[in-house]
């Protein structure tokens, strides 16, 4: 009978729990949780604190004794594991209740200690108005906070996932919101471009964004807090310090196991250690990077319950891996979805890749049956192989099945062309005939096979401005008229051919339109007519929503 | 400059002549139409008729002059092709509203006739009150034969996706709605197990079935008609007709093109005909079965479109090719969602091909944020490779994304094991951290690799009742007490480990509980504690939605 000790008991460590039960029914299973909550919704915490879920018991879905009851497993809660003797192959752990201590045997540990919020070494950042959020005590601390004090405002500091969760979070619960980004842009998978439209959704909803900017210092000031940043000063309530998180790996080095800079926890394609009885798992390991196949961390609830399986898997002799993390990820922001999968456009840049870009806009569903919106979509793909690098999608409806469909299609190796090919699920309430996801393909796919030539909204400002290329407009004039472009002048698609005698065959041509898509007719009808032409991709609406 | 001839103007037809034209500016393009309408929203006609689609114009995305403005494409309505002379390369056009006649030359000729409504030949299928779906005009027979009548009973007959969409908006309409189906199940690609919760929806919803039954005659009685079934006899104030299409294609076949039995033109993976010069595409086509690489006949608009613009790449130089149809096809049932991708059982089955199951149910999102609801997910896959043949789920949210998500992994050829490594993005309002299609791959793997053997609600009639075997019921007691299959004794789960004693060990048990989960759970327990042990896959659910 093999004994295994599992360390952290939520969504990696639970899981291993589970499915190592369910492939040994005679194994001695102990696993070891810090705190007083097992199998906890973390994903969940800040709804509660918002007050969409409002049962507190929803929030664990097992406890120690269900967890005994169904799975045989001894659950020792208020348990912290102190150290590790991998000669001896025994842990130390103490009860945090009694402060006493013990030494328990292994055969095999599993380590799912996950990550802690950062605490930024700021004076000030102790200030118990201050609050991180990562467990249940957490969840409870601010919303007693929020029932007793009713705060008026708050500061969000790191316009991350959790950040901009707790944003909602709190101004459903009734304060005015203010978050603070280091970076140029809110939520990191995004890039910059992508994320415009979501800083523009953020402060329609009356939170307040400010970018490009940190917090230096907090400090009691009346009732409140004084929050210093880089080039202002702000007055809240309270803070809530969201700006990442650090994998609980100093178990494993004090162990002697490799953790990377980060402190992220080394581990083969099976979850495996260096040391070949211990495996880790979740938030607390440094992952491969399934675009790039570099190193990376991405700590997510997804990838954590799969590497708890599959350590659980190959301790019982079942050889399965892990093919590494792409990185999925979405969020609900007030009423936008935004979601992303793969890397960035920033990150294909750093890494050198050879690639382009397409940005596409299309209806969630047939336009012409009720409640049709719009997405943004921007597809990052590998030239000239077409391999699909990563998406980024905002919008409403609609979204969160894209990016399923094209983290699949890279999950499978597919590319561009081949996103073309899928046959997706038509009917008038849910898609189209063209998917959005066959459009982006077909949109990169004329870019790959230089069906067209593109410009980016950025390289618009270094367009010359003193008529040696051509700038059009080929929108219908009450949309031109509506905004647009300095500099570019209107000539509708519909009429375009009939004035061609306006354009100058010897200058460039550059051409917009509202999304990209007449641009792109437009092009290959000035290009066949031997026009050297570039359709400005994503079109007006995209360059607006950058830099409108 | 080429000349191309289009015989078709809505998906197929137009979606190439749009394509033709960007690729190639210069060519000559004439596109026929026998109707007075191009490039209109077939799949949106029931919701006009219903009254979700008030406004007539966007039924129509494309008119023929916006068509000439925006594409130079010679649109020519009211223009039947009446024959095609292949020797000559032309070919005979009807001018509907002239009468007149005229021939047409063509370098290339794409034809994209569609398909058009079976009209079963009996007694009184003619009459003004019966109607059949295809086409603008149709629909404004039907609603303004509803605005006029305003009948307060109607009959479908048919039930398939036109069927149940046109008695879903026929309801809506007002009227007490008949669905007649001659098989016994609606939705020709669900299985019958799949089919009936759809079953007990359209009927809480206040529609009449009638299965295994068909239309044997029409006659007028009083103000309506009446309508012979062959075990009964209906009235009604009007009749849909909707029993399936059948290809146009005599145009071809009088052409000397080969059609198969049904009618369908034989086409090669570039849509291309025998006759070099002459593509085919659409709903008058056979198409290749993606997943038995047989030949088929798959009448959606998803493939019409792609269709449509492979023939004018093609045409065009641009080698590409269609990869077949899966069958990916979804519908609106009231509240529900039905949605299918690939082959049936039944199909799996005459085809001979080895093939196990797998039922799942699963919340849409994550249970605890509010607003979950539960899909019923079939998932069909070849023994032993685990190849995915098909899935069908029913359901309400997330249905869409699901089987499309199925439908991508399908088509990159992926495995159920692939399934289970799928990051799909998780975020409470969206999924769970195990996403539904997770689940069908952990279910479907844990069968594959033989973790648990199964038993199907089929077989349960066919276990002894003598006490040789041991039927389980492994849910709580109150649960049990609710209902459960007749013989089944109740053990709850979490006491299972304590009551082993209570079970034979020389005899095969059957384990089942709500869903399969906990089933399955005993089933680990058992089979490893040396009994013989079957899980009843879909569980109590299952089986009572279909024997109830
Ligand atoms: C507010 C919030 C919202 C989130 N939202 C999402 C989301 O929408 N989507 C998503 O994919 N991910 C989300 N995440 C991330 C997700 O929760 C994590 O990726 C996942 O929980 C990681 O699982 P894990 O097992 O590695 O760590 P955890 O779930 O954090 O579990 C680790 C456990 O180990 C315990 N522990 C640590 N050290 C010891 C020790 N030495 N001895 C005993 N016990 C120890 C800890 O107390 C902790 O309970 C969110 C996280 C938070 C905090
Ligand atoms: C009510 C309804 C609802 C539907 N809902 C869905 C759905 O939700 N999802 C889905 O995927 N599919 C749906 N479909 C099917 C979809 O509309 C078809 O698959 C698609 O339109 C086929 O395109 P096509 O170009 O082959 O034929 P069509 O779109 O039918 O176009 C063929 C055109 O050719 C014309 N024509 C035929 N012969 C000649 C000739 N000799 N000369 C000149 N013109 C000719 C016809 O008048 C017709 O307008 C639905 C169909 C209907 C009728
Ligand atoms: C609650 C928890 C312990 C459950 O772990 P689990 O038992 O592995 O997961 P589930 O209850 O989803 O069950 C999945 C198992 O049931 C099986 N199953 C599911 N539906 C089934 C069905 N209808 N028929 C047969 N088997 C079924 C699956 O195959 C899987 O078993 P396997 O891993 O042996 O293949 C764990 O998920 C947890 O702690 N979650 C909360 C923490 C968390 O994830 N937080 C982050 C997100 S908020
Ligand atoms: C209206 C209709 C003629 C349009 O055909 P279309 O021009 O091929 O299709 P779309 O308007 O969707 O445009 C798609 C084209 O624009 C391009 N495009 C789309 N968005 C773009 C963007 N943002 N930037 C650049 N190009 C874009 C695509 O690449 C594609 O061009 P390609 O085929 O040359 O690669 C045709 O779809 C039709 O008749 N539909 C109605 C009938 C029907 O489908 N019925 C059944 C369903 S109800």
């Amino acid at each position: 009978m093999s004994k295994i000790l599992i360390v952290g008991g939520v969504a990696g460590g639970a899981t291993a729990a589970a499915r190592l039960r369910r492939l040994d029914e005679h194994a001695d299973i102990i696993m070891f949780e810090r705190g007083e909550y097992i199998s906890f919704a973390n994903c969940g915490l800040p709804y509660y604190i918002g007050g969409d879920i409002t049962e507190k018991s929803v929030l664990t879905l097992q406890t120690p004794e269900s967890f005994k009851a169904r799975f045989n497993v001894d659950v020792r809660i208020y348990s912290e594991v102190i150290g590790i003797n991998r000669k001896e192959k025994n842990v130390r752990v103490k009860n945090l209740k009694t402060g006493e201590e013990y030494t328990e045997s292994y055969d095999k540990l599993i380590l799912s200690p996950g990550a802690e919020p950062v605490k930024p070494a700021i004076e000030g950042a102790g200030n118990e108005k201050v609050f991180t959020l990562r467990n249940i005590p957490d969840t409870y601390r601010i919303k007693d906070y929020i029932e007793t004090h009713n705060p008026k405002t708050a500061v969000v500091v790191g316009g991350g996932y959790i950040g901009i969760e707790m944003a909602e979070n709190l101004a459903h619960a009734g304060a005015a919101v203010t978050i603070v980004e280091f970076a140029d842009h809110v939520i990191a998978p995004l890039d910059y471009d992508m994320a415009c439209d979501v800083h523009n959704h953020i402060r329609e909803k009356g939170v307040r964004l400010i970018l490009n900017d940190g917090v230096k210092a907090i400090a009691p000031e009346g009732d409140g807090l004084r929050v210093t940043l880089g080039n202002q000063v702000l007055t809240a309530e309270m803070v809530i310090l969201s700006v990442g998180v650090r994998p609980e790996g100093s178990l494993a080095k004090d162990a002697g196991l490799d953790v990377n800079p980060r402190g992220a926890i080394l581990v083969d394609s099976h979850m495996r250690t260096a040391d070949d009885n211990i495996y880790a798992v979740g938030d607390a390991v440094e992952i491969t990077d399934f675009v790039t196949g570099g190193k990376g961390y991405i700590p997510l609830a997804g990838p954590a319950n799969k590497q708890g399986r599959i350590a659980a898997d190959n301790i019982c002799g079942i050889e399965t891996s892990y093919g590494g993390t792409q990185g999925t990820g979405i969020l609900k922001c007030f009423d936008l979805t935004v979601a992303t999968t793969g890397i960035t456009e920033a990150k294909a840049k750093a890494e050198g890749l050879s690639y382009e870009k397409s940005y596409t806009y299309s209806a969630s569903h047939a336009s012409y049956y009720p409640g049709a919106v719009n997405m943004s979509v921007k597809l990052l793909f590998e030239v000239p192989t077409g391999r699909i690098l990563g998406a980024q999608i905002v919008g409403y409806e609609g979204v969160d099945k894209r990016i399923d469909v094209i983290a699949t299609a890279m999950r499978a190796g597919m590319t561009v062309y081949d996103l073309t090919r899928l046959e997706l699920a038509y009917a008038p309430p849910y898609s189209s005939a063209k998917d959005p996801v066959n459009m982006a393909g077909f949109v990169a796919e004329n870019i790959l096979e230089k069906r067209v030539k593109v410009a980016h909204w950025h390289e618009v400002a270094t367009l010359p401005k003193d008529g040696s290329v051509t700038l059009l407009d080929v929108r219908t004039v009450p949309e031109y008229e509506n905004g647009h472009i300095d500099g570019f002048v209107n000539i509708p698609l519909d009429e375009l051919r009939q004035h061609l005698d306006k354009l100058d065959k010897s200058k460039p041509v550059y051409a917009t339109c509202q999304v990209g898509l007449r641009g792109y007719v437009a092009c290959r009808i000035l290009s066949q007519m031997g026009y050297d032409c570039y359709n400005l991709s994503g079109g007006y609406r995209l360059y607006n929503s950058i830099l409108g």
